[in-house]
């Protein structure tokens, strides 16, 4: 049993439907289809979702509507024309884009989410009929009847656990189910929409609570890459992914997957397969719990920019029993987030995001180090860049390390600071960010190219 | 102006002292001698402090001390006849270790560090007499004199901050003042010594408290070998090492100087060369606050076993604000020193020394972290060791990583965790006990006999 979502590229016009009604039709597992709002048809195009929200704008400060009511319908006319769904589906979608604009404004704390949704859910009901009259027996399902009930907190839904053993009915049902992505229902009857990337958190969320053995995320490219696109011509896509490894390269800017679209399916333990509609022969990217292919021992390389680092040395520091603890206090007592402490015998550096140092944060912490920790230097590096090389095969190689320091040596980038943990699920080079696209380059060069 | 201090191997017979008198006659500026008690002669000899344990246990028990005194005194009558310095100094010194034999047993918590000193004062007041008569203008001084004012701490004394105004008078001495090292006196006039490498701190807190241009260190070996003698078949000695290289070397098992004897002179600003009293010539190793020398990138290779790594990851880690202080938190609870914390993103490593994690706390913080941390998985590695590569100016040698990484990765030697800081005074490798000296030795070819 297969949850396959689409995004909204992949449903942007009746060509793409075809391409998806194909898809669905090519295996009977394919049980419960998530779908996203029509997306851009062309690079100029307006995706549904955005015209949805000049609607509610509009709406929202009593102006005229007509327009943008217009050219929603129209967007969906379009595709119904050319499937030839007939007048009674376009009717009905028709009046649901219309009665938006009587619901009230005031007190009304999901009148953004209602709009917005309605751009999935009347897609969902769209292409439920589409696949009836193509030979499908499929059932247009609201996320209240699925069991998608979230908690109130509007654009920013959670499910509530209890939603689980409604959606695990789910498995019994007969019919494909088009399930509408993005949105949920409150216990008190309200639509509020996820964060962003709502599709794919629908569709995390169905594949566990029905037990899938896949949920297939399709969208517009051959799976990840493994180097950005945009640094690397023309890169190579992985073809497994373990979840640990996702998350390692979302961390340095890969976002194929929000992580709360990943959170549901791995504690499911769904695995995950990232496919593209244009080119569904192409086997995409896998994501899985473990590796079951014996795949490179590296399986991506990213970068990600922005990073800072406060570095401190103190005479003797390593004997004092709770440095790195009260270091970690202030931080905490700041709010903020660090993300690698690289250590010595008697100095330490935090190393974490630009923008969690604002400059009133940064005068407290300099003033606790000196003051405070009296620590002998402290100094505070800036325009750094991370650079992860991820791949849980890692762990059973020697050299890789050798192989990553050498082929940057030899680009003469210098490695301010390295964290390698234990878990050499990734290896963490802290770099100039000036040299983060060489380093970048130099480095799938020397593990994609060479081999 | 400098400070000379001798080891107990320099002053162990009358041969010895004429190469000390050589010494100290060869450069003006060495104005203040601090000196050891007599050590070995020869493998199987007996040191004079160990000596005089004896004489102090057997007192303390009441029995017949004959022996003991009898023995201590030979060994400076030995050296008296061979320079021929007459009765004089001699009864003065025999009479000084039969005293001790009618010192108060009950309620007197100094009377180890009484018996102790008086290897170092006696040997001091020898030497003052030995350099007077071969044309040297030479004082002995007592440390009460001498200004050198402790805590009450047997056998851990401190020096009183306040006695550096006093050290800074001797710096108009028209003599070569002879300074017995290991001990000082507290407020209450009790002879109270320093912990072990006593005769170092004497050293280091005279030459800061006279403002010496160099506090010269003179042993029975050519300065700091590059990497340990065991390991490294006749390995090259330093030249040049920064305090803080030192701190780093000494960290990993290197212990020419104690860390204690260091602190003095660090904070005074003071460089330390270590010499070799059997081969003056040499030039010894350096110890300075910034490199003078154009070193090579690497100054030396140290190792040290007995390391375990707790090793934990949890999904999603990485967003949960303040959880490495916590786990910092629990090990400052159970009073556990840390060393290191590599990380990855959802994974944390903690490395320790093994005697810090006693079965009872390895229990506590597996409990704290499974049941109040929630981690998903942790175990404890064992049999670690950590290799460290130091040298200060590796920050200015882009490829020093490559070419370490490239050697272990040679010799099969797989990395279980890599720390480079900021600093990079030091790059950190953890790898298992069993690889440590195959590692050592295979750096030391790369850095040191490659070139």
């Amino acid at each position: 049993m297969k949850v396959i979502k689409f995004g909204g590229s992949s449903l942007a016009s009746a060509s793409q439907l075809e391409k998806v009604l194909n898809i669905v039709k090519a295996d009977p597992e394919r049980r419960f289809v998530v779908v996203s709002a029509p997306g851009k048809r062309h690079e100029n195009d307006t995706k549904v979702t955005d015209a949805l929200i000049s609607y509610y704008q509009k709406y929202r400060n009593h102006q005229d509507v007509t327009a943008e009511q217009d050219w929603i319908i129209q967007r969906y006319q379009d595709i119904i024309d050319s499937l030839g769904l007939g007048s009674a589906i376009f009717n009905q979608i028709k009046q649901s884009f219309k009665d938006l604009a009587s619901l009230p404004i005031v007190d009304n704390d999901f009148l953004y989410d209602t709009f917005l949704a309605a751009g999935e859910d009347n897609n969902a009901k769209l292409i439920a009929e589409y696949f009836c009259q193509n030979g499908l027996m499929a059932r247009y399902i609201h996320p209240k009847a699925a069991g998608i009930i979230v908690s109130s907190e509007p654009q920013n839904a959670r499910l509530l656990p209890a939603s689980y053993d409604k959606l695990e009915e789910l498995r019994h049902a007969r019919e494909i189910l088009v399930i509408p992505g993005f949105f949920g229902v409150t216990e008190d009857n309200q639509i509020c929409t996820f964060s962003r990337g709502g599709s794919d958190i629908t569709g995390s969320i169905v594949a566990a609570g029905i037990g899938a053995d896949l949920y297939e995320n399709f969208t517009d490219v051959d799976g990840i890459f493994v180097a950005h696109p945009g640094v690397v011509n023309n890169p190579l896509s992985i073809s497994e992914l373990t979840y640990k490894e996702m998350r390692e390269l979302a961390y340095a800017g890969f976002s194929v997957l929000h992580d709360e679209a990943l959170i549901p399916a791995y504690r499911g333990k769904i695995p995950i397969v990232i496919k593209n509609t244009n080119n569904p022969d192409h086997p995409g990217t896998k994501i899985v719990l473990e590796h079951q292919e014996q795949t490179l021992p590296v399986v991506g390389i990213a970068g990600d920019d922005k990073f800072v680092s406060i570095n401190m040395s103190k005479y003797l520091m390593n004997r004092e029993v709770g440095f790195g603890r009260k270091v970690l206090q202030i931080l905490e007592d700041l709010n903020i987030r660090w993300e690698h402490m690289p250590t010595g015998i008697d100095d330490l550096s935090i190393v974490l995001r630009e923008k969690e140092l604002t400059p009133i944060k940064e005068q407290e912490i300099l003033a606790y180090l000196t003051q405070t920790l009296k620590v002998d230097e402290v100094d505070i590096e800036r325009n750094l860049s991370v650079i992860m090389v991820v791949g849980e095969n890692m762990r059973n190689q020697i050299g890789v390390t050798a192989k990553v320091t050498k082929a940057l040596s030899e680009k003469n980038i210098n490695l301010e600071m390295i964290s390698q943990g234990s878990s050499e699920v990734s290896i963490i080079f802290i770099i100039k960010t000036e040299q983060e696209k060489e380093a970048i380059r130099a480095l799938y060069h020397n593990f994609f190219e060479n081999n």
